[in-house]
Order: structure tokens, then C-alpha cells, then sequence
């Protein structure tokens, strides 16, 4: 899996940086990047030197295939500051390898690990002034890979530029979540590219995910595209129900995101004597639960919003509300357990941070 | 579903053509386009000015959305030219209705019909010169629409780019083609995207179709994800099969794009007097049909190659051989009748033919 290539760094840095004229207290998310921007291009079937260079816009013939085709996969992680201006990254491992499964499955060549590690520590390292210390802020970096050949043959590009952009974030949704559970429209298919973080995942879910905003819910979680009966994912997060004590969720397939944020809470349950099954779950069993009252919590988890509360769930015209959520709720638990390791406020036992 | 604006085309044309410099006896397809390109911006709820301007490479911000979430769809049609210099669109309306029904599902504004017609004949009317006449020879044509906020959130778009973009075409596939039948790979979902010209469908089918090719295979034929029973179809093709003297094809759903060769094949074998169904095929239907010798011809249909005849496939690990085929297949009959309606040497009985 591992692998390296030799050329050098070359960094360009601006002239001045802008961090001074940010708004950190009002701060879109996305929508604002840093000073700098990593990238490298694949061409002749190598990899190109590796460059950090200012932030700035691309030249790209209208013909790439990008554009067409929607030949690109992309990473979400973060990168966090501590009370001492410490900065660290949180399994950033996870990413790398995965960036490199999603792009084996889109015929993307696979990124370098060394230029990954090298260019992601030194533009973090160049741009730390823009992350924010405070359990809440951080640092949201952005890899990403798109085929860039001007050709519009329908077959894999020959040539390809691998970026990382940086956009200083704050917690991601924003008040209680409503979702609804998918009965038509779906995800992804068995032998499709659902486990992956391919562009054209995402695309692909707005229009229904508007339908449901429209009619009052933030998300859809994901069903199984044949038979809706078995619960996956949501858009950008997986997904844990607690029923009694136990929490739930669905197995990795081919069909759902392997998150970085569903394995460290699954083994922050272990570490933390919290019963959890990874197991596949009917809709049926959770409308069940909820009838019952041991259903006691959903949350969506990924790295954008660490966890996420869900208030309510609709299924077949039926709306279902989940008990309040308070300081002794398995979400509330696991997010600050989360948070303060990742910010460098607990102990890390199982080796997930790494200083940059 | 009709829909119109009202700003004016505005034209920049090239200060001197390029087309005197290419050779059109060798030219691979999609990597050379013509002097011009239309283009049309969506932002603050509209669609702005459309304009055609010289071919050339945009500038983009990285943080683009096409790039992150495939928030982009296309259209493929041809213009023909015959022997007098006369130039054809071939059901332009159907494209226009696609490319607006595949936009629906991505989330994106629909374009202006006026615009898009426009749009389209001045473009090819400016180009003209760049269609070689003969059977065979014609202009290429790519509307597509990519997402072009700089944001990273994932989420619709609020501005767009509407592109048309132009390449001279000869045959597309050439040579036999051999299919692999998917076993374990999938190309759409049902409640998917599927049915939609989505940029993200075509880089999902680009490592299987490369392990394909890897054995031998030109193109794979796409079945049903969840069982794997049922032919749905190709990577850019519908599929059409024919045992003993009946022709079938599978019929449209939200997982199989809505072909304009298909509907037209559909049309011209009523036309002609051949018997053709539209209904659900498995997989072991054509197995049984190549076994008893009842299975006569099987070929993809689709803009660029007009008619690609399938010498064999693959499908469990078995090799079954079609006959080959000659100037009374389904596929070359139908193929010339195809063309020479594009190429106005035949009478349009249908309407098809739009001259420009
Ligand atoms: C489809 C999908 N599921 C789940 C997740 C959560 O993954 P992670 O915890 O690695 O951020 C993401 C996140 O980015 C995602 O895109």
C-alpha cells in the first residue's frame, strides 16, 4: 500500500498574509481559505514535483475531464490548536489511505505517501495563524485529486492534479437535526462507489436532501437502494442509535463510507465500558424502539461536526422524536471525549493525534 | 417544463480560424475542439448573458464545487453535414430535454430552452467548416453544466457554468467489440442517478471497465446491482439483443439513461417492419439463446458510434461467440438507415432532422 516518490518540496509563500483581516467569529463554513495551498500533478505516469504555493485560481480547459466525467475523490480532516499553540492532526493516516481507496476505485493513480505527509505538515505549519485554540475551532483541510486532461473521452484521464486547501471552520450543523429515512430515492449501490469519497457521491444526494429540507428535515439517512428496509448512512455522516444501552451501527460495506469519526467512537465505547454493536439494523427495529421507549438517541458522526444529535426522524409519513439530549446522553459523552483528545485535553491511549 | 429568457447572444469571434491547420484524416476523438464555445453563467437566481467567445481554458477557483461533489451534468449530440454543405442537428429537442431533466436531479437551475437552441445553431453555424462532409464524419457537440461556487460546503450550488464545446468526429468505437456482463460491479442505483447524464456515472465505471479491458473486454454490459439477473445497459450505449428475428431491449428506468439512438432504433424497427420488445432481459435468456444458436446479434446504440455489433461476451467466467455480421444484420441495416436519415440521404419521415 505504501508509497514514495523523491522530488522536493518547492514552497512559494505570499507576500503578506490575510489571516489579520479574517472575521473568525463570523465565519461561513468553506467558504474562506488560507494563505496557501498545497498541489502536484500527475503526468507521463509520475507524479510532478510537489508545491505549496498562495492560494489562487486554476487555469483548466473547459474539456478536462472533471468536468465531464466527475473523475475526482476528495478527503475532510482538521487540524486542531491547544491552549499552547500546539497543532495536531487526528488519524491522519485514516485519510491517507483511504484518499488512496477512493481513487483506486475511481482509476485515479495513487498519491505518495511521503509528498501526502510532507505537504500536508508544512502548509498546516505555514497557515497554523489561521487556526483558532478553543474546543469548537479548528482548521478544516481539504485534499482532493481531479483528472485534468483536455480530452472528452469517457475513459480515464491520463493526467491529474492533486490539491490540499484549508478553510478555518467551526462546528458544522448548527442546532437540532431532523432527519428524514430514505424510501425512494438512494445513496448508492452494492458494487458501486458508496465506500468511497468519490464527487459524484455527494452531487447526487442534493436534490433529494432538498426535497426533505423542504419539508422541515436537515438530512436523509440512507437506506438500502433495494428494499429501504436497512438503515446506512447520512449524507456526510454515519450513523449510531442507542437503544437501551446499546448503541448500534450499520457494518462497512461497499455501499457506505468506512468514517474516521464511526471507528474512533466505536473503540471510545470500548475504552469506555459503553456496550456497541456493529451489526446491520432495520428501520422496522428502531420505529420498534422508539414505540417502546428504548430507543434513546440517534447521532449522525463524521469529521465535520464530530457528533450530531437527532431530534427527530420521519419514516413512512410517520414523524418519530428522540428524548432531549443532556450531559449524561452517550452523544455528549463520546463528542467530549473526542473533542478534548483531539484538542490535546485528555490523554490519547490509542495513539490518534499527531503533532505537526 | 418549457422555459425562456430574454438577454441577447453576444458574439466574440476568433481573429482566425485554426481549422486550416488540422487533419481531419487522424484525429482521436475529443481532444480537438473548434474556434468557438458557448458559454452562460447562473448566479443571483438567473441565468445571465449568453455568450460565444473564442475556445479557451477558464480560470476556477480549487475550491469550485464541481471539484468536490460532481455537481455537474452533460449532453452528447452530433451535427452532420451532406454532400451540399448542408448542416443538421439530429433531435436536438430530446438532448434539451435530457440535459434539463438530468439537471433536475443534480440540483441544477434548468436552462432556458431559447437559449439552449441558440446557443447551439449560432455556435455550429460559426463552426460549420469544422464538419467534414461523408457519412461517418460529424461535429461533436458537449453541453454540460458544472457548480462554480468557491465553496466547499456540500450543498447545491448557487452559480453555474453552462458550457457548449465542440470536437470533429469520426467513429467512436472501432473495431469489434467484446463485452464483459457485470457480476459484481454495478453502475447505478434504483432511486439513484442513473437515468441522468451525471458527470460522477462515468468515473464510477472506469475501473471496471479498465479490468475489463485488462482481459479483453472493450466494454462491460451493466446488470441489475442488486442481483446481477437482469441486462440493464453499457457504459455509453443501450443495449439491444436480438434472438431469432425479434429485437429487445430492456426497458427505461430510473437506473438506465434514456438513450435518443434507442428511441430512434425503437421507431425505425417499427418503420421497417421488425419485431422489436422492450422488456426486462436476464442474463440467462441470452446464455440459453446463444446456446440453442437463437441469439443472432447483440449491439450497443448511442451518439457516437451510431451502432457498435457486440462479437462476444463474458458472463461467468463463459466466452459465448456471436455470428458475425454482415450486410442483413438488424445492426447494419439499421445502422445505414440511422445514418443516412443524420446525413440527409434518406426522406425524415419522423421529423428528426433540424437544419441549421
Ligand atoms: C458519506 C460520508 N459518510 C460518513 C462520513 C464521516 O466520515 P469521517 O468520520 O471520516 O469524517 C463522511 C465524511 O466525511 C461522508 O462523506
Amino acid at each position: 500500500m505504501s508509497n514514495t516518490a523523491n522530488a522536493k518540496l518547492q514552497i512559494e509563500k505570499v507576500k503578506e498574509s490575510r489571516v489579520s483581516s479574517i472575521d473568525f467569529s463570523d465565519l461561513a463554513f468553506g467558504k474562506t481559505f488560507t494563505d496557501h495551498m498545497f498541489y502536484c500533478d500527475y503526468k507521463n505516469g509520475a507524479w510532478q514535483e510537489p508545491k505549496i504555493v498562495p492560494y489562487q485560481p486554476m487555469t483548466i480547459d473547459p474539456s478536462a475531464r472533471v468536468f465531464h466525467y466527475g473523475q475526482a475523490v476528495f478527503e475532510g480532516m482538521k487540524a486542531y490548536k491547544d491552549d499552547n499553540g500546539k497543532v495536531f492532526l487526528f488519524r491522519p493516516d485514516q485519510n491517507f489511505k483511504r484518499i488512496n481507496k477512493s481513487a483506486a476505485r475511481l482509476a485515479i493513480p495513487e498519491f505518495p505517501e511521503n509528498y501526502f505527509f510532507e505537504g500536508l505538515k508544512t502548509l498546516v505549519n505555514m497557515d497554523k495563524a489561521w487556526i483558532q485554540p478553543g474546543v469548537g475551532n479548528s482548521l478544516y483541510l481539504r485534499p482532493f485529486v481531479i483528472a485534468i486532461d483536455s480530452a472528452i473521452a469517457a475513459a480515464p484521464s491520463e493526467s491529474y492534479r492533486f490539491m490540499i486547501i484549508c478553510a478555518p471552520a467551526k462546528a458544522y450543523y448548527k442546532g437540532t437535526v431532523r432527519v428524514l429515512i430514505a424510501e425512494k430515492f438512494s445513496r448508492s449501490a452494492s458494487g458501486g462507489v458508496g465506500f468511497a469519497k468519490a464527487a459524484g457521491n455527494y452531487a447526487a444526494q442534493f436534490y433529494p436532501t432538498k426535497l426533505a429540507q423542504d419539508r422541515g428535515y436537515q438530512q436523509v439517512i440512507w437506506t438500502d437502494a433495494d428494499t429501504h428496509t436497512y438503515l446506512e448512512e447520512a449524507g456526510t455522516m454515519n450513523v449510531f442509535f442507542r437503544i437501551n444501552d446499546t448503541l448500534i451501527t450499520a457494518p462497512i460495506s461497499d455501499r457506505i463510507l468506512d468514517g474516521v469519526t464511526r471507528k474512533s467512537l466505536i473503540q471510545l465505547a470500548a475504552d469506555n465500558d459503553i456496550p456497541c454493536e456493529v451489526r446491520p439494523i432495520k428501520v422496522s427495529e428502531i420505529v420498534e424502539a422508539s414505540k417502546d421507549g428504548s430507543l434513546k438517541e440517534i447521532f449522525g458522526a463524521g469529521t465535520a461536526a464530530v457528533i450530531s444529535p437527532i431530534s427527530a426522524f420521519e419514516f413512512q409519513e410517520q414523524v418519530y422524536e428522540l428524548p432531549e439530549v443532556n450531559e449524561h446522553s452517550y452523544s455528549s459523552r463520546l463528542k467530549s471525549k473526542m473533542l478534548n483528545i483531539q484538542h490535546n485535553l485528555a490523554e490519547d491511549k490509542n495513539g490518534w493525534r499527531m503533532e505537526i
